[in-house]
Order: structure tokens, then C-alpha cells, then sequence
């Protein structure tokens, strides 16, 4: 911020195969699949026996991202992560990614450094190849293009579609802390625009805040799988909310579903920030999102494999279709899931 | 058009979700290496011993496109094409696509089937399967973002770098028919905004009409280089003009460059529009762009394979480094290129 302030480069001043060279130099590239990177009209890659997997992400300011409190080396880490987490809902390893920006000229080439910084901060911590991508201009905000190429064994990808009835339901980590991150940035955004001397009071809450601005993907769990045995038979990732997601397996797979509120795992600062603001902390883990923790189903025979680790919660099961998709409440009561996501507030 | 008069349907009436299925469930699967397309959080594919090649374009209202005079249906045809051609540049086969759309508030449901209905007419013709995508908001204008996906055999991919001095300089097609097909549209354009009562005069024109609103990706030519047993040494796609991107090969090849003013293929309509508007042609050709022909070298042992074939032109040679990069005009004079084109007006 203070380095943005002190130096403001246009980026006219590098024109646009300046700037792609100046945002592309410090590239590494780390995977022997990625025979060529930039620079030419496309990339060339050679992914052996494996199956490869495709995905692509578009955010737009104002709708996906607010510059005013989001720092553009989260944002670009970010940008990168949620692409990873669908390659992680597929079992497979994030190998290459491409960007592509529209930008309008409110932006310095410091403001898109920053930007790549998070990018490259993602890609090394992934171990993903940046091989692509286009840098344009737009008539106003930002806007970032994503798509994200990832490998896995022949058959080893996991579907939405392949979970069975009595298949256990489970999830990696916690839910709702995401979600309760943004109303607290949201808050103290609120407040500073009303006053700005007012100093913004996110102490105690880093865990949230993280969670909200630096979410990691769940690409470890795919070597987790593997050492456990197990072979998830349908996966999905949490980035709509857990209601919509376990919506999207039942409805592909042909199942129904019944997840048990006091199995949902959630974390203290959720549960506190929630308290806090007066919400229902399960509403946050229910439909939230943006948690990109991994929604899984594995056949009743895993339990034993899968009971004592740390990263998974096992918070249902599959039932039969015609059984439909619930929420079984900690007071024993039925209330059943829609696409939307089961609000307990509107009771 | 008018059909988009008749009825429009507010996006929101299908929400995000409804407004996917109503996109995508038209999508054929035409390629074997497609073992999933849309639906899952990635698409799964398999190349088998092939190299994959891979490339991406971000379109952007006001920037790339106007939609005062390019049809919704063009606009998706050549959003497609644009990436082909990038395919086309590696000699590899086209086979998947992506599309990421962001869409304002003023699109309805109605303007997107137009639009998809360009993407589906493009994926039908050039055989590519579409996989995956991510629709969402926008506030402003219409951004549009898609990566293509290709193979090539092992070693067959051709990358802008391997030309060589004394190696033959290539296009397919002819030049600046896209850029005359620009400046027509633009003129009917001001006319009708001055005066809407005026009809546009577009007759005579529909070649170079066609080559801006319509323009196709040279997928035919890796079938052509395979029978004619040639192996290009280097290869681009004319995107940005041909004097840009013959900068392009010399600079990644490390070598300088020869063409000639009297071997660039121009179209009779292309030299008539230009003289209608007082342009040069050739500076249509050289820095006009949006052809999507393909530049190419090959060693000059090749060129009683390719003297013959009506779609190949030879119009230079490629030189030392140190002799530069130059256009011979058919007066004999030697002018150099600069990366932002040669402009005789400048003269």
C-alpha cells in the first residue's frame, strides 16, 4: 500500500507486450508436463498416461471482489486458489494455470504487481505452472479469468455423480468461517466509510479473516485418499454454501441425503463472530460458501479408514432418492435442504 | 433480430443455475478425448500419447467488440474462432473449448441463446467439443473468455522460435480484409447514428464483411502441411497485422526478415474498399490485423511442396539478425519494420 503510494507507474508507459513481459519474467516453471510456458500462441503440454482436468473461474469487480477492502495480493491469491479447489473436487493435481485480465486504466503497473504477486504466491505454493493467459483492457473494473488444468491417475478423478445410498457424507476442515469473515470486513468497511478515524477492529478474528481473504485449496487431501485407500466415490467443492453443494451430488448421483446439524464442524471464531452479529452460525456453514473445503461421500465399508483423521468429519449419509435431502436438527427435527440452502431464519 | 424484439426474458426469470442448463444442454460431444464436459467441478479429458496445447482470449465490450453493428450470433462465432486460430498457430487440432461469459443486467435470455448460438455453430464446424465455463455478473459491459484446448503428435507442435536464416516466410490466405471489413462497418455506423433514416451501403463487400464479422481459423492448414509432408520451422496466427507479428518470429527466432510488397496477397474487394476510403492496402495487411491467417517458415529445401498449393503464399525469406527486418516495396526501396508496424501515411 505505502510502496502503491509512493510510486504510480501508468501502464502506457510499458504498452502491452511491455507489460505482459514486465507481469511474466519472474515466472518458474516447476512441472515436467509443461514443455512451454508464455509467450506463444499457446502453450504446449504433455501429461503422459494421465487424465487431465479442465476448469475456469470469471470474477468481476463488484460482484466477486471489493477493492475497498480486499488487498489485490489476496485477491490474486485467491483468484488462483478457487480454481485449485475445483481441480482438488475432481482428485487431481493442479498442474498449469492460465490468467487473463481486463483492466481499465485506474490501475499502475504497481497495482497489477501486487496482484501477480499473490498469483505467484499461489503458484509456488501450489507447485502450478502460470503458462498463459491474455492481459487486456476493459471500459471500467477488473477482471480476472482463471482456468486451471490438473492431472490424475486414469479412473482415479471423482465425479458429483457417483455417490451411492448409505455412502457416509463428509467434509475436510470447518464451515462458516468464510462467510463470517466478509460480514466482519463488511462491518468495519461500513464504519470507515462513515468514519474514517475510526481504526477497524478485527483483533481475535484472524482465523475468519483468513479464511475470507486467503481460503486455501484442499489439494492435500488427494494424497490423503491415496494413503488411506480410499476412493471418494463423488466429491464437490464448498465454495456455494454446504447446502447447495450436497444439493448438486444428490441431484447427480440420484440420491437423497441426511446430514445431522451437530456433526457439522465449525469454529470457535465462527461460532463467536456469529454470536457477535446475531446469525445462526449453521446459516454460515449451510450457505455461506467460500469456505473451498471438499464435500465428499465414501462407501459405509471406509468408515474405519477414514474415522480418526483430523481433516475429515463424517456429517451424514446418503439415503434413497424418494427419502429426499435433509437437515436432521440437534432437536431431532426434520427440515429439508433446498437448491437454495435451508435458512433458519425465515422459520 | 427482430425475434429479439418479439420476447425477452429477464435472466433472473431461470437464475443461475436455470440460465446454465438452458445454455449448455444443447452441447454435443463430438471428441473421444472428452470423458466429461459441463456439469462437474472441472471436465475431464484424455489425450492419450498426444501433446495438449493450450490458449485463452478475454473479450471485452467497448474494447473488442461493438455491439452497435456486430450481431450477438457473429460474436460468439468468432469469440470461438479467435482461439482456433491460436490452436491452428501450433499445428495442432482444436478439440475443447471453454467459455466464461459475465453479462449485464441489459442482456436477456433471448440475446444469450443468439450468442451461444454463434459459439455452437463455431464448436460444430471446427469439431470442438465445449466443456466447461463459468457464467456469471457483470456490472457494466459484456466480457467474454475462452480457452481452447488442442493436440498435436509428439514433436509436432510448432512453436513461434525454430526459424532460421535462408528459410522461406509463408502466409495462407490474403491480408488487411478484416481491417477494410472494420472500416466500412465503422463508416455505415457513423452514418446511421448521424442519420438513421439512411440505408447502410454494403453491397459489393460481403467478402471483407465477412473476413471482419465472420472470420474462420486455419485448422485446415495442419492436414495441408501433413500432405504436403511439411514441418513449419516457426508459426504465428495474424491477429495483429503481419508486420507485428513477422516482429514476433524474428524476435523469438532470433533471426531478421525479407518480404516483399509485391508478394503479399490482397484481396480484389480489400483494394477496392481501400481505395474507396484513400488507404493503402498494404497497410491494411501489414498492420490491420484480425485475418487469423497463418504465418510460417519453411526450410527453403521445401519449396517446389508448397510452390503449387493455392492457399500458400511466399513472401520473403528470413535473414541474419543483423541484416534486420525489412519490406521491399516494388519500387526497390528497403524500409524497416517496427514492432508497432511499418505506416507508410507516415511517410
Amino acid at each position: 500500500m505505502t510502496e502503491n503510494e509512493r510510486k504510480v507507474t501508468p501502464i502506457s508507459d510499458l504498452g502491452e507486450f511491455g507489460l505482459i513481459d514486465h507481469l511474466t519474467n519472474k515466472i518458474k516453471l516447476r512441472n515436467s508436463s509443461t514443455l512451454l510456458g508464455v509467450g506463444d500462441d499457446a502453450a504446449i503440454l504433455d501429461f503422459g498416461d494421465n487424465e487431465v482436468v479442465v476448469t475456469t473461474d470469471l470474477l468481476t469487480e463488484g460482484i466477486h471482489f471489493n477493492l475497498m477492502y480486499v488487498p489485490l495480493k489476496h485477491l490474486g491469491y485467491k483468484s488462483v486458489v478457487v480454481n485449485l479447489s475445483d481441480v482438488a473436487a475432481m482428485n487431481a493435481i493442479p498442474k498449469q494455470i492460465t490468467v487473463s485480465l481486463a483492466i481499465s486504466s485506474k490501475f499502475s503497473v504497481e497495482a497489477l504487481d501486487e496482484l501477480y504477486e499473490g498469483i505467484y504466491l499461489a503458484c509456488e505454493k501450489y507447485g502450478v505452472d502460470l503458462v498463459g493467459g491474455d492481459t487486456t483492457s476493459s471500459l471500467t473494473g477488473l477482471v480476472i479469468s482463471i482456468t486451471a488444468i490438473g492431472t490424475a491417475p486414469k479412473g482415479k478423478a471423482v465425479r458429483r455423480s457417483g455417490a451411492k445410498a448409505n455412502d457416509l457424507i463428509c467434509v475436510t476442515g470447518d464451515l462458516g468461517g468464510a462467510y463470517m469473515g466478509l460480514q466482519l470486513l463488511e462491518r468495519e468497511s461500513k464504519i470507515y466509510k462513515d468514519a474514517p478515524q475510526i481504526q477497524p477492529q478485527l483483533d481475535g478474528y484472524n482465523y475468519i479473516l483468513g479464511r475470507q481473504l486467503k481460503p486455501e485449496a484442499r489439494t492435500d487431501m488427494q494424497k490423503v485418499f491415496d494413503s488411506l485407500k480410499v476412493q471418494p466415490t463423488s466429491m464437490i467443492d464448498i465454495s456455494d454454501g454446504l447446502s447447495s453443494e450436497l444439493m448438486h451430488i444428490c441431484k447427480q448421483s440420484g440420491t437423497g441425503a441426511k446430514i445431522y446439524e451437530e456433526k457439522i464442524p465449525l469454529d470457535n471464531e465462527t461460532k463467536a463472530m456469529a454470536e457477535e452479529l446475531n446469525i445462526n452460525p449453521l446459516v454460515a456453514a449451510l450457505n455461506g460458501g467460500e469456505d473451498y473445503e471438499l464435500l465428499f461421500t465414501v462407501p459405509l465399508a471406509d468408515h474405519d479408514k477414514i474415522r480418526n483423521h483430523p481433516d475429515i468429519t463424517v456429517i451424514g449419509h446418503m439415503v434413497s432418492k424418494e427419502e429426499g435431502t435433509h437437515l436432521i436438527t440437534t432437536g431431532g427435527s426434520e427440515i429439508e435442504l433446498t437448491a437454495q440452502g435451508w435458512n433458519p431464519l425465515k422459520e
